[in-house]
């Protein structure tokens, strides 16, 4: 790799990268910085597509980097990689990428296919988490209505571990989301506070779509009418609900458990 | 209440109270400070003894410590509080509290008790999450074995809700959970990654402990042996694991639906 020094932090290249940590220059440059070496590998396995890299000085690059083609390759002193890194994550490389393009059009989702809708959450840590757990249970795609944070802010890239990069998401509006689900005949299920139905008695088996609200309002009414089946998670302490990522594991593997111990609990059903 | 004014960081009550920040203070003082209306009135609720109440001369004190008693009461101007107070977790009110005491000879736990375990975990904010999750499904208990952090911390106060107050727990050694684990006859379950022993086609209707580990390490060596079974958490995708807050919802989950889904799995058992 053909490395170009970068000297000053007045440099273009360098002051474009330090605007990425912010959404609002993720949003306006169109791309994406990623920090770690397990993040930016996953990413280039999922075909992420890098453009940049910038390596420290004074620590060797990477041996996962001899692979990336294409990208331009930046060498900085570590007082301005310091600037570039992200908290503690300093493993001497970071990453700027195209941010990974998607359209609900462009997703292609198996006859059971299971996906996670997150409708307004705020946290990055948490879409992260949401992320690595629906990963791990082999859920199909992880989208966003009407998102209030990003699913590749730093935060969500670090607690995702990565896999922000490898399973599909999209981030779209509630209307269209539900719109999408209702024509792809996904059993759509809401989580409220205010019902009956226990999330563990109804078939998760088919194609279906798990939609969790924001951390403090829960979902909107957007996600509340015909054709959304509402449940709850029991609440049998003080609390009165869990943590979105907490919730969202316990659904994703219930439909895992279920899609794999040959239970048949269809008659439970009753949408 | 008698509000005893504090107008200087050298009152020693002041001093005192800013060290129960760390966990050191903590320690050496054998009190804990807690921030946030809600977890105060948790903490009250539960019964644990508040010594003292720090309040913002610029805000209303808040009617639910009228009903506190023995405690000192002390007004601050607001630049003072804000610096005892934590984060942005400003209700005009700050409270020291006695450790609340605990140790496994208090424990008196049913004949079908659940209690979650978590060794050497690190971070403050998955301690806290794991108290709310198993609060939501119903468990008995929360054992710390040789935790790295401390259930009191103000990121564990804050991610439980409160709960911390009012789920029993202990924190002891590896050693001494697993004599008293063993003593009062609990199936022991150790999550692994090197087991195809699934969570689910394990019978968690009885006295059950699901242990947990380290954050980055997992469980020691202390938790392998006879008399322990271990599982996993099946992994589908990508990640190997995931987090310890989310692995620890999902199980106690599984177990609350095991016992009030009247779903009888015991053969499945094979310990």
């Amino acid at each position: 790799m053909n490395l170009q020094p970068i000297k000053s932090e007045n440099n273009p290249k360098f002051k474009n990268a330090l605007r990425l940590h912010s959404s609002r220059g993720r949003k306006q440059q169109d791309r994406i910085i990623i920090f770690g070496l397990q993040e930016i590998s996953r990413a280039c396995q999922a075909g992420v597509t890098v453009l940049e890299v910038f390596v420290d000085e004074n620590q060797a690059p990477p041996d996962c980097l001899a692979t990336v083609e294409g990208a331009a390759f930046y060498q900085l002193p570590s007082s301005l990689f310091n600037k570039l890194a992200f908290g503690d994550r300093n493993d001497g490389v970071v990453v700027v990428a195209q941010r990974p393009e998607s359209g609900l059009a462009a997703l292609n989702l198996s006859p059971d296919a299971l996906v996670v809708v997150l409708q307004g959450i705020e946290k990055p840590g948490n879409v992260g988490a949401v992320f690595r757990s629906a990963d791990g249970a082999g859920a199909d795609a992880v989208l966003l209505a009407d998102p209030l944070t990003d699913a590749f802010h730093p935060n969500s890239i670090r607690a995702s571990l990565g896999t922000v990069f490898s399973m599909p998401t999209v981030s779209a509006d509630s209307r269209s989301l539900q719109e999408y689900l209702h024509q792809q005949r996904f059993q759509i299920l809401a989580a409220c506070l205010d019902t009956e139905q226990d999330y563990y008695s109804i078939d998760l088996k088919g194609r279906t779509a798990l939609v969790l609200g924001n951390e403090k309002q829960g979902l909107s009414d957007d996600w509340r009418g015909s054709g959304i089946l509402s449940f709850q998670l029991p609440m049998r302490g003080q609390v009165d609900s869990l943590n979105v990522s907490s919730t969202a594991a316990i659904l994703v593997y219930e439909a895992m458990r279920q899609r794999h111990d040959g239970i048949d609990s269809s008659e439970k059903n009753d949408l």
